[in-house]
């Protein structure tokens, strides 16, 4: 979103060191703003990756436990201070995995914000490997997910974390694979589970191998919209794909608040790019994403 | 060419400067000549490459204002001696595009090249990032071309420098989708616009995606000889795909004078080849492009 | 087979000095024995390689010539010791390729290794640049592989080494393009000209372009046995396919020693992973193997 | 200033494209403002530098002609809206030294910082390479330099652009090679020249050779201050060493407004550490340069 | 050691993960034993390491709490099994620094060795950014130097954790700055401390920068003997130099049982050359040390 | 010298392949040329350079048995066409240590070089390590050295090569440690056993250690001209050394036919500059070495 123009601030904890340092320096870098990052705490989580190729998945070997925000706890952040200016808040699956001060504090600050009237959305972003330390997903993320507006998932979390697979619906999308109906059916359980729920949408990965993948989204508002699949063939990076999905919504939604439709291919066209892009930032402009919402994806030269 | 083993000599301008020598001896090294240079100016224009992958397009960002060779003006090359053992002349549209003295330059060779019965021929180049001189190319192209006895470009060239199209023909390809009327239709309008022109080539690239390209070309003598696209499905570097065809074709219209096709077949391999290889230069060998030519595009190893 | 904590050792010959040192600890980054490595001679054979791409090929110009191991001569290893806690012993057609006395001792192996009751197991990798040292493969060959009692080698070996084609059967795979009976005759002809053998494997590699190829197999013992070929769309390195094939299926037949399919398969899937690997090392573990073999070839993140 | 934690603003002129994004992105990393750059122009400048070693000088080709600032013209910056919330303007003498057109909107800052009461400093910076628009550092460097407070040179500055070199002054440093009086001189000489001057600086830089410099510095104000000169026997990059040591200056007099000495040793320790430091950004802390400063120059590990 | 032929097990404990699978590989590659080692907890600790240069020091930020290691407890280890065919056992300061459950296996190591007649040595190795579990090195570190037999240290070492500084002693190093008599002092003192030790070695750096260090040693046991400072006037990597040094005065004092002055000068010249190699390993040779010890420090090539 | 702009010739022998191609352009590149290389042989020599730090020798751990240049044979390399435009022929004790074909080809050239009036000159260069086919340099090298005019060597190339060491001399350098009559003693020796030279030059070599060496030299005609040493303090490679030395004299010979002791400068300052220059390829300018002679060693930056 920050690489859109839109002022944003990142939450999280970090210790006080030359490391953590450099890290608010390349968040800078990309227009992130750092001013409501609490220091404390002993050190930067890490994780290392395996970067997979054809049949060779990826590996990723978390090295996280005990990171500052993993020893977050509630009262750290001043979240009434942090929605002060704030229309929006945005928390992910993967900080109630770690601790159970991350989730609290998760629960903190969902409830502020649904107090000061700031939209609230989450990704559900399931992982077996966390969630270790007592408590599983299914325990802990209804009540954080009741206080949210947005809700987004893959096909996998909505049924890992709630058990929610799609009902006997009939319909099927015109000519092609892609099965409307169980989307529907997905995302209107959700809805009825979680009535807060304004919108929930769904990510669309087809792993062909670690090189080719398939990649679309749907979204459920006042009815169902789904866009197209693009056929992504030369990954070069796919980790932080969902989070540039999620990004690119929010700035969707934002920017085009009456056309679901519009924010859901925006959102699919820029994660789509950002599968191009090495690291873990999107760095596409608008301009690139709605070009290649205008159909040009051939890749040619600009010179 | 140089690289085929005919003797070449490069005519530019660069400063007095050892980034200007550097690029000497970088083209020594590939058997480039360096006698008809001419030193003067500020500086040795260069450009930035952001390489695209999949959807995203690579983007080239110009610095080359004012750069010596756009700098340079009629009368500070010597044409007579640069083509005093010359047989064959080539000059590209990205020189007359950046600057009046350049396309002065470029006239004047041209004159002095027909004058002294050396072949000239041209790659059209049209790019619409540069002409930022205050003149179109539609108005300085024509007086250009009119000297060339080979004139190659790709199919936007030549509806965005001379508004030539197909025009209502019938004929097509046996059994595929390239349509030669088409071709053949744009050969014939430019051979009667240009009558010194005895060859008109186009090259046809097909961008399925930025890693992903067919590539084919066809010529038009006598009649259109047109060959085979191939598909190049993991490009490493498509920049210089298009000098490295006018190469390849200069090689092989010299050394089989009696056989277009071949020369036209020949260019085509070899600048496929060219889109395996990362850096401005070709560097295959004649009997890597034969082997292709003669059907073995298996890529095993030879050893 | 190291990789898959079997207990081997490589018997080679290197020259005393710090370049072969460093070879040996990486040897042993590997959990590769080196106790039987006899060092001598004047140097470490070294070879160029150029990684192909598309319809380039990869080039290997050989470096070897008077290495260490081609001065090898019979006498220079105690084969009575290397083979004293051994249970099976595996050579390859390199290296009586390579000089008389590789040969020599080759073969001075494999009688030691019939005698003391080892079995034997061959790549027969026939290289055409080698094979300089006035003695054909044709020549040099049958007596080496007719102490072996496992056979492998690709389409070609059979016929450029030993004259065998298939012959007239009329046996079809099922719905596909692979002829299975062709592939039991030629290994039928070979076990029929060399009655020590018990299994002989062919391994099928199809070559779509130098960054695609299939790979596959099959094994011939009490009846032929015909395992799918993998569809390796982005190579990473296919440099060392043949030979982690080879230590895969010697890791097979040892571990599932009544399940010839089960060794089949688990060798192609094993260099099927192979392929995204850069190096000469197969580094995946029997579990990624296995993960393959049960059909999860999406190569999605584990995280 | 920026890395000390100073509010800063980086005034200057970029074109629009995405080089010049990408420097934008990267001062904000390093905490420098951006919100008063100018958008416009054809290209950045850039220069190439080879780095000596020992006796080989490092080489500077410039290649800025023509770059977006070196053709700003008056009126383009809003100089008023820059200073309305400024304490302090610093300019540096590269930039009167590019074009006309440079110094002419130099000239245009420093008097509306003049009539706005902001301070004015300058880094004489003079450059024998530049300068090539037609006219002399010695017709234009007056006129701006009686606009300064703070006035810093090289001991070749003051000669090479105002004629002035040390007058028969007799005292000496005690026990040293420093002489004082000659540096007493220059500055009196130039505070006399330009009355507004109310400190004048001088670097001091001993060329042992590429890799082995002495730096110092000396400052007046009410009288002489002269601080030890550093060996810095293992140079890792002198660029932006004379930067790095006004920034550092400025941060100094404006923390210790009544400590000359303390500013010109907190200036001199700070850039002592920037040549230790790849790149044109000093990185060091505060804490750094302080612990320089109490006199451990060590260099032991902190753990 | 492991680099001089002597047979080693390196004891400690690592997660069930790949990068711990990697660090076992690396051990191995370098002659280490692994076959001590136990796996289980949640991460591998890491550091960061900034180089220093000149009068910017080297800076380590720790990122190890919650290690494999440090969450180490009694009973983890099978001492008795280690220590089966042992000689010689080898702890360092640092491993009672990070938590109590270091220390106490540290202990419990110590006594089994003691009860097993396996000689133990100890680095001191004070770390002040270590010790944050609530002990301080000054109560934890007495009882297990108690079970020392070879005690090592820095001089600060001594005074930091013991108390001890050198008594008023008189007796000078002969024509130089090195002072025999303190250092004599405080290994006396130490030896009358704990009277289990039978030899006392101080490392002596002078840090001259940090690219520039001498450094030296000395030894009591019967006598004190002091061994020349090196001057190491280009350092490549200093990090793991103590190390060095300790591994090799156990190799020196085991290989040379009668002769205490060659093991000090074998470790000296040993971590000499250890500076001038990047990376935690020394890769020297015995021949190369040996070689330093003849007086050729000339650094002239060898071919 | 190509790098001066001398016209210059490499005669050797590669074999026909890629990699020698690749050496080819290289030469080409730095504007040797490649007009009398003979092709054939079985492979390129390689050596493997472990790079030195102050007390750690570099090691050359050579790689060259059987390369085509060893197996060279007189026949081979026209040497009259080679010589018929030629007014000096170098040669490097190198040659004749590699085998006796080198030996018989180098004497081949050596006496046609002597019957068509070419001036020989040779760098005696004494390798340990070589000279392993079965004679010694005491037997071949005399032979060799008869046909040269210039000679240059070190000071152990002298001794160990012909036996020549300084007779009792008394005269010596006016204050310094350079013993001029130590060098005339053997110069004298040397010029008694070859009558034919007219020039012998020492090179001298001090190494501190190996980042750090003096350079200097002395050349013997008319009378000894003994030049400076320089202190290189922070070598970034020495390798080339020699060779920059030996090309540089024969350009300053050659441009210089008169004044001895101005080439001997020029030998001396260039070769000086080239351990500022990684590789072995000098690349410094006519200017670079003329303005280190006029005493500017500060590396200062030039902009």
């Amino acid at each position: 979103m920050a690489n859109y123009g839109i002022p944003t601030e990142f939450v999280t904890r970090l210790p006080e060191n030359d490391i953590a340092d450099w890290c608010l320096s390349d968040l800078r870098k990309y227009h992130v703003g750092t001013n409501h990052i609490v220091r404390g705490g002993d050190r930067v989580g890490v994780y290392f990756l395996e970067t997979g190729a054809v049949a060779r998945a990826s590996k990723v070997v978390y090295n996280r436990a005990h990171s500052s925000m993993s020893e977050i706890k509630p009262g750290m952040v001043d979240w009434k201070k942090v929605f002060k200016e704030a229309h929006w808040f945005h928390w992910t699956g993967i900080t109630p995995a770690i601790s159970q001060g991350a989730a609290d504090a998760c629960l903190e600050a969902i409830e502020m914000a649904n107090e000061m009237g700031v939209t609230v959305s989450t990704d559900l972003n399931f992982r077996k490997n966390l969630w270790k330390y007592g408590k599983t997903a299914q325990e802990v993320m209804p009540v954080l997910v009741e206080g949210c507006d947005v809700i987004l998932g893959n096909e996998e979390d909505f049924e890992k974390v709630f058990g929610i697979k799609p009902e006997g619906f009939e319909v099927t999308a015109t000519g092609g694979e892609v099965n409307a109906g169980e989307f529907e059916s997905v995302c209107i359980q959700m809805m009825r589970k979680f009535p807060r729920a304004k919108k929930v949408i769904i990510t669309l990965r087809g792993s062909v191998n670690a090189n080719h993948n398939t990649w679309g989204g749907c979204l459920y508002s006042d009815r169902l919209y789904l866009f197209k699949r693009y056929d992504i063939t030369h990954i070069v990076d796919r980790v932080g794909g969902g989070d540039s999905f999620m990004g690119s919504l929010i700035y969707g939604l934002l920017t085009y608040p009456e056309d679901d439709r519009k924010a859901l291919e925006f959102a699919t066209a820029a994660s789509c790019l950002k599968h191009t892009i090495y690291g873990d930032f999107n760095l596409v402009t608008v301009a690139e994403v709605e070009n290649l919402l205008k159909g040009d994806g051939s890749g040619c030269v600009l010179r």
